[in-house]
C-alpha cells in the first residue's frame, strides 16, 4: 500500500495507512493517507524559524527568480503529474488547468515580483508625506514580513493550482507556508511537492505539506500567522469561529464556492453571434472539470422571450457530451473527484428537483472502461420559472455539471435575480452594448469578486468566465466567503504586515531604504551618474549650477518643438491669462534641467527609460534662474542585463527644480538603467 | 429628566428613561438613555434605501465638499460641545482632541476626496491591462458602493472624534451609517449628531444614531453591510463570532485597545535632548485624557543602566500633575469617564501590583470642586524587573494614567519585550541613530499598526505617539484587533466593494468611465483642446500629422537644453552602445509630440500641470518619423476655479507616440486644467 506522506520539519512522514484514496475513474486503490499524527506545534515553529530564516536570506527579487526556476523545473516534469491527475477523474484538458495553470501562476508571480517589487525585504507602500510645515516630521507606510507561518487549507478540485496560487504570493512575500490539500486528491499535491523539493530550489522550511487532518495545528498559531481556506461555505464558517483564530485576530481568508451566474443582456437577439458565445460559455462551465469549479456557472439568467430557444441550443450541445474514462478518445467529460462527491451531487440534484423543472438530462451515455465503478454523472439542466420567489437554485449548489436557467423581464429584474446569490465569485454578462454594461456592471459589482463581459470582440481572446487570473482579484463577498486570493501584488501584501511610520525624513529614509525628501543628503565630489549601480548610495545628491531662462530660450524651444502655445508666444493673451505674462514651456524646464545634471561622457548610466509624477508646480517666467537637485532615491536589482549583455540595475532619481528664491517649480522622478561594476551572479 | 435620544428613520426617538448618565466630575445627573426599543430592521432598510439613494444623488467630489461644509458648520458651533465635554471628565485640552480633532478629520477627508477621488461614484482602482496579444480582452479593478449600511460601534473615550473618523470615509464612499456610541458619553455624540442634522447639509438617511443597545440590529444585516467596532478586545471577540456576521461574511473591522510601548534606544545617553523628549512623551501619554486612549503608552522599555534616572525624571513630572475639576485653573488632568471606569482601573492596578513594583503614585492631590464624587485617580508608575518572564504588564491594561517601566540589556531583548504585547496599535522608538531605526522598525512593524520615531528633529513638529492621523493607518494586528481604520483613501475603499472586470477595452471604458487603450475612439473634426470641460468626451481623440526626426533636431535640442549625452552626440560611443547608433533625446520626442498636438491659440485648455507614467519604450534614431495620438482619458470635476476665477476641471489625456511602423516609442498621460463653459454651480 502506497502511503501518501506529509512533509514536515524537513522529513517525509507516514508509514501506516489511514483513509484509503481511490481512483475516481474506476475505484482502484491509489494509496492511503497516513495515520501518524505529527507534532504540528513543532512544525509551525520550524516554519517560523528555519523557514523564515532561509527566506530572509533572499530578497523579493531573488525569490521571484526562484519562483520562475521552480516553474521551469515543474514544466519539465509535468508528464508524471498528468498521468496521476487522470485518477482524479480529469480529462487532459481538465488536468491542463490544474497543472499548467498552476505553473503559469508561478510564472506570473515571478514576473510581477520582478517588475513590481523592490530589492530587499521591505515594501515602501506609499510616498512619504510631510506632517508639518517644515518637513521635520513626515509619515509613510511600509509592508514587512510578518515573521509567522501561513496555513493554506485547500479544496479537492485543484490539487496543484490550488496550492500554487497561494504558495506563489506567500513565498514572494517571504512567508513560509504549510499546505493542507483535501485528502481525496492529496496524492497529486504530494507528487507536486515532491517535485518541488527534488528541484533543490526551495529554501529549507519554506514549504511543508500536511496529508490528512490538521489536528491541533490551528490551536498553535500566533498573531503573526495567517490562515487561508478554499472550500465549502460551511467549513469556512466553522474555521472562522475557531477560538484561537478569533482570540488572536489571526487573519483568515476564505474563498468558498458560490452560485455564480451568467446573464444574457436584453440587447442580444437570436441573430447575434453573442448568442452562441453565451451558450458555449455556459456549456463549457457546466462540463469542464465536470462542473467542479468554485467559479462554474450555476445560474443562467436570460430574457424570458428567448428562453425556449436557449434551452434548445444548450441541450443540443449537452447531448453531444460523451462522458467516461478520460483515456477514451471520444470522452469530453471525466468523473467527479470521488464517490462521496457523486453522492453529494445526486442529493443536491434531488433538492433542486423539488423547486425547479429538469429540462435536460442525458440518458446514461458512459463510454470507456470501468464507468460503472467510477464517479460519473450526466449534465443536468434545470429551469426555475419563478426565480424571484423560488430560491433553491440560489441556495443549493450541486458541485457538478448542473445549472439552472431562469427568465427575466427587465434589466432590474435580472440584477435582482443575480443578487439572490448573496455574493458570488464571478458573473458573466453577455452584451453587445457598452451602455448596458455601464449600467449593469457597477450594480453587479456590489456583490461580486469578478465580472466577465462577453461580446464578439472579447471572445477572440477571452480566458473565460471560470478562470481566475493571477493579476486579477479572485474571491467574492457574502456567500463566496468574503476573501481575496490572487489579485496581483495585493495578494503578496496579504502575507505581509502593513504599518504606518512617522519620524524625521532622515529616519524614514533609513527605514524604507529610499530617499525621502527632507532627509539629509550625501554631497560628493563625484557626479552620481559616474557611480556604478553598486557604488551609488541612496541619498547621494548633486546640486547643479544655475541657468537663467531667457526669451530666446522660449523662442528657440517653440521653433524646435513646434509648440507655439499662446502662453509662450502671445504676449497679449498671456497677460490676460491667470499667469499674467509669458512663461517657459514646461518641457523646456524639464529639458534644461537634464542639461544641468546630465554627465555627457560614457559612464555607467545606460539609459533614462522613463519619468514619473512630473508636476509643474510654479510657472517659470522669462528671467527666472533655475537649478536642479538630483538625488539617488531608490535602487532595484532585478538581476537583468542590457541588450548587449551588461549587468544592470534600476536607479530612480528624485529631481527638484527650483528658482532663484529656492521655490520648487518642477518635481519628478527619473528612471535610469545603471551598469554594475562586475558580472552579475544573480 | 433629559432623555438622550436615538435618531432613526428620520426621527428623534426616546421619551422614557433607561440607564442614568452621570457627570464624571461630580456625579450630577446629565440625562438617561431611552427605554424604547426601536425597529432596527426598519432603520437598516431605511439606510439602504433612502440613505443610499440620497448619497448616490451626489458624487465623490460633492460628498467631499459636503464634508468640508459640515466641518465648517461644526467648528462654528463648537463651544456648546466643549461645555458638555467637561462632564466626561475632560480638560479643555482633552476636549480639543475629541472635538476639533474630529472636525480636523472631516476636513482631512474632504481634502483627500477632492484630490484623490474621481467624479462619479465608481473608482477605477487600477490601470487596465491587456489579457491577450491583440488587446481584444483586458482586465482591471473597480470599486463600487456596496449598497448596504455601515454599523459603527464606538468606544466611550472619544464620543465625537470616534464617530467622525469612521463617518468621514464611510460618507465619502457613499455608504449610509448607523452610529452606536458607548452609553457613558453618548450625550456628547448625540449633541454632535443634532448639530450635524441642524446644519441641513446631511443627505436624508446618511447618518443614524443609536443610543443604548443595538438590540437585534446585527441579526438583520445583509451581505452588503459592514460592521466596525472600537473598544475592548473582549467585546471585539464576541462580535466577531456573531452568527449572522459569520454566516454572511459581513466585513467586521475591530480596533481594540492594546499594550502600546515606548522604547528608548541604547544610543541615547543621559546628556541627549532625546532623554527629556522621551520622558515628556511618556508623561503626556499617561496623563492626557487621564490615559484613556487606545493608543496610550502602557509599557516603557528602557536600557537597564539608566532606568533609575528615568524613573526619577518621570516621577518628578508626574508629581507636578494636579488632577481634579477641569474648570479649576491649576488642574492638568481631569477624571476618568465614569465611576465604573474608576472601579475597573483600580482592579487592574491591583492585578499589576501583584506582578510589578509600584514606584510612583501621588498621594491624593485632588483640587477643585466635588472631587470626592468624581471618577478621579492619580497617575501610577510601575516597574517590571523581569519583563521577559513576568507577564502582567503585557496582558493587563489599566485604561487610566497607568504605565509600567521595564529594563532591557540588548536591542534583541527590547524587541522581544515589545513583541510580548502580542500586537499593538503603536510604539514609539526614541533614537538618534538612523541605523538603529533601520534595524528595529521593520522588526517592530511585524506586530504594529503604526510606529513613531522620536528624535530632536521629529520633536519639532511631531503630532505625538498617541495621535492617529487621517492619512495614516490606525489599527494593529493581534490583540489590537487586526483591523484598520483611517489610513487615507484606503479607509474609503473599506466601505466599497472591489471587483475585477474583464472584457473588451471598449466595454471596460464604458464601465470605468475612463478611456482604456484599445477601446473605440471618437475621431472628430474639432481639435479636442478646443472643447470645454463639459463638452469633451471620454475617448475623443486626435491623431496628429507626422514629423521626421533629423540629425539637426538632435543637434539643436542638445544645444538648447545643454544635454550633450553621448548617446545623442558621440557617434563612436553610440555605436558601441546597446542601441548601436545615435538616438534622439527622450525629452525631444516628448517636446516634439507636444508640438504635434498642441493647439496654439487661446482656448479652454488653461495649463498642462503635469505628466504621469512616461516610458520611453523604443529608441528613436535619426530618420524616424513620429506621430502622436492624444485621447481624452479621464475627467474630474473638483468644482475648482483658476487663479483668475475661471471654473475649471481636470482632464487627463492618454498620449501614444508611434513611429512609421506604428510601433509605440513613448507612452504617457498628460494632466491639464480645462475651462468650463459656464459658471460653476458646485
Amino acid at each position: 500500500m502506497k502511503i501518501i506522506q506529509s512533509f514536515l520539519t524537513g522529513q517525509w512522514i507516514g508509514e501506516t495507512q489511514n483513509t484509503l484514496l481511490k481512483s475516481a475513474i474506476n475505484g482502484d486503490l491509489i494509496g492511503a493517507t497516513h495515520a501518524e499524527v505529527p507534532d504540528f506545534n513543532k512544525a509551525a515553529q520550524y516554519a517560523r524559524k528555519q523557514g523564515q530564516q532561509a527566506l530572509m536570506q533572499m530578497d523579493f527579487q531573488q525569490r521571484a527568480t526562484c519562483l520562475r526556476n521552480l516553474a521551469k523545473y515543474l514544466l519539465e516534469h509535468k508528464e508524471s503529474l498528468y498521468s496521476l491527475s487522470r485518477e482524479t477523474g480529469a480529462t487532459r484538458n481538465d488536468s491542463w488547468i490544474d497543472i499548467e495553470g498552476g505553473f503559469g501562476t508561478l510564472f506570473a508571480y515571478a514576473s510581477m515580483g520582478r517588475n513590481q517589487l523592490p530589492s530587499g525585504n521591505l515594501i515602501h507602500a506609499d510616498s512619504a508625506m510631510p506632517l508639518g510645515k517644515n518637513n521635520d516630521f513626515a509619515g509613510t507606510h511600509i509592508l514587512v514580513p510578518k515573521g509567522g507561518v501561513a496555513v493554506h487549507i485547500n479544496a479537492f478540485n485543484f490539487p496543484i493550482w490550488g496550492m500554487l496560487e497561494k504558495f506563489a504570493p506567500c513565498f514572494l512575500a517571504g512567508m513560509p507556508c504549510m499546505v493542507k490539500p483535501a485528502s481525496a486528491t492529496s496524492y497529486l499535491t504530494e507528487a507536486t511537492v515532491r517535485l518541488m523539493h527534488e528541484s533543490g530550489l526551495l529554501p529549507e522550511g519554506s514549504l511543508q505539506l500536511i496529508i490528512g487532518s490538521t489536528g491541533d495545528l490551528l490551536d498553535h498559531l500566533i498573531e503573526q500567522d495567517v490562515v487561508t481556506f478554499t472550500g465549502s461555505a460551511h467549513t469556512a464558517r466553522l474555521l472562522k469561529n475557531h477560538e484561537n483564530l478569533v482570540n488572536r485576530s489571526i487573519p483568515f481568508n476564505a474563498e468558498a464556492d458560490s452560485l455564480n451566474a451568467a446573464i444574457l443582456a436584453p440587447d442580444v437577439s437570436l441573430d447575434d453571434a453573442e448568442i452562441d458565445l453565451f451558450v458555449r460559455e455556459v456549456f463549457k462551465e457546466m462540463t469542464t472539470k465536470v462542473g467542479q469549479k468554485c467559479t462554474a456557472i450555476r445560474r443562467i439568467i436570460v430574457p424570458r422571450d428567448i428562453m425556449p430557444q436557449l434551452i434548445d441550443k444548450l441541450s443540443q450541445k449537452l447531448a453531444k457530451v460523451t462522458y467516461g474514462d478520460p483515456d477514451a478518445k471520444e470522452v469530453r467529460m471525466g468523473a467527479l473527484a470521488s464517490i462521496d462527491q457523486l453522492e453529494d451531487v445526486k442529493a443536491k440534484i434531488a433538492e433542486l428537483s423539488q423547486n425547479c423543472e429538469l429540462v435536460y438530462s442525458q440518458a446514461t451515455n458512459a463510454k470507456g472502461i470501468g464507468c460503472e465503478k467510477g464517479a460519473f454523472i450526466a449534465p443536468h439542466l434545470f429551469v426555475n420559472h419563478q426565480p424571484l420567489t423560488h430560491c433553491a437554485a440560489h441556495d443549493v449548489e450541486a458541485f457538478g455539471p448542473v445549472a439552472t436557467m431562469m427568465p427575466y423581464d427587465s434589466i432590474e429584474e435580472a440584477l435582482a435575480i443575480a443578487a439572490l446569490g448573496k455574493g458570488s465569485l464571478v458573473t458573466t454578462l453577455c452584451t453587445k452594448d457598452p451602455m448596458i454594461a455601464a449600467k449593469m456592471i457597477p450594480s453587479l459589482a456590489a456583490l461580486h469578486g469578478r465580472l466577465h463581459i462577453l461580446d464578439a470582440q472579447a471572445a477572440l481572446e477571452s480566458t473565460g468566465h471560470g478562470s481566475p487570473l493571477p493579476f486579477l482579484k479572485h474571491g467574492g463577498p457574502g456567500r463566496a466567503g468574503g476573501g481575496e486570493e490572487l489579485a496581483g501584488i495585493s495578494a503578496v501584501h496579504h502575507y505581509m504586515q502593513k504599518a504606518a511610520i512617522q519620524g524625521s525624513p532622515t529616519m524614514l529614509s533609513a527605514v524604507t531604504g529610499e530617499y525621502v525628501r527632507g532627509a539629509k543628503v550625501i554631497e560628493t565630489d563625484i557626479h552620481p551618474f559616474k557611480r556604478s549601480f553598486e557604488s551609488v548610495r541612496i541619498g547621494e545628491s548633486l546640486l547643479t549650477h544655475r541657468r537663467t531662462v531667457t526669451e530666446a530660450d522660449i523662442v528657440n524651444f517653440g521653433s524646435l518643438s513646434g509648440d507655439h502655445f499662446y502662453m509662450h508666444f502671445d504676449d497679449i493673451a498671456a497677460k490676460e491669462s491667470q499667469f499674467g505674462e509669458r512663461i517657459a514651456h514646461g518641457y523646456f524646464v524639464l529639458s534644461a534641467a537634464a542639461g544641468l545634471f546630465v554627465d555627457p561622457g560614457v559612464g555607467p548610466v545606460l539609459a533614462n527609460y522613463g519619468l514619473d509624477n512630473l508636476r509643474f508646480i510654479e510657472p517659470v517666467p522669462i528671467g527666472t534662474t533655475i537649478r536642479a537637485r538630483l538625488t539617488c532615491k531608490r535602487k532595484i536589482d532585478q538581476g537583468k542585463e542590457s541588450k548587449d549583455g551588461k549587468p544592470q540595475g534600476v536607479v530612480v532619481w528624485d529631481v527638484q527644480v527650483t528658482d532663484q528664491e529656492d521655490v520648487l517649480v518642477a518635481s519628478y522622478d527619473i528612471l535610469t538603467l545603471v551598469a554594475k561594476d562586475m558580472v552579475s551572479t544573480h
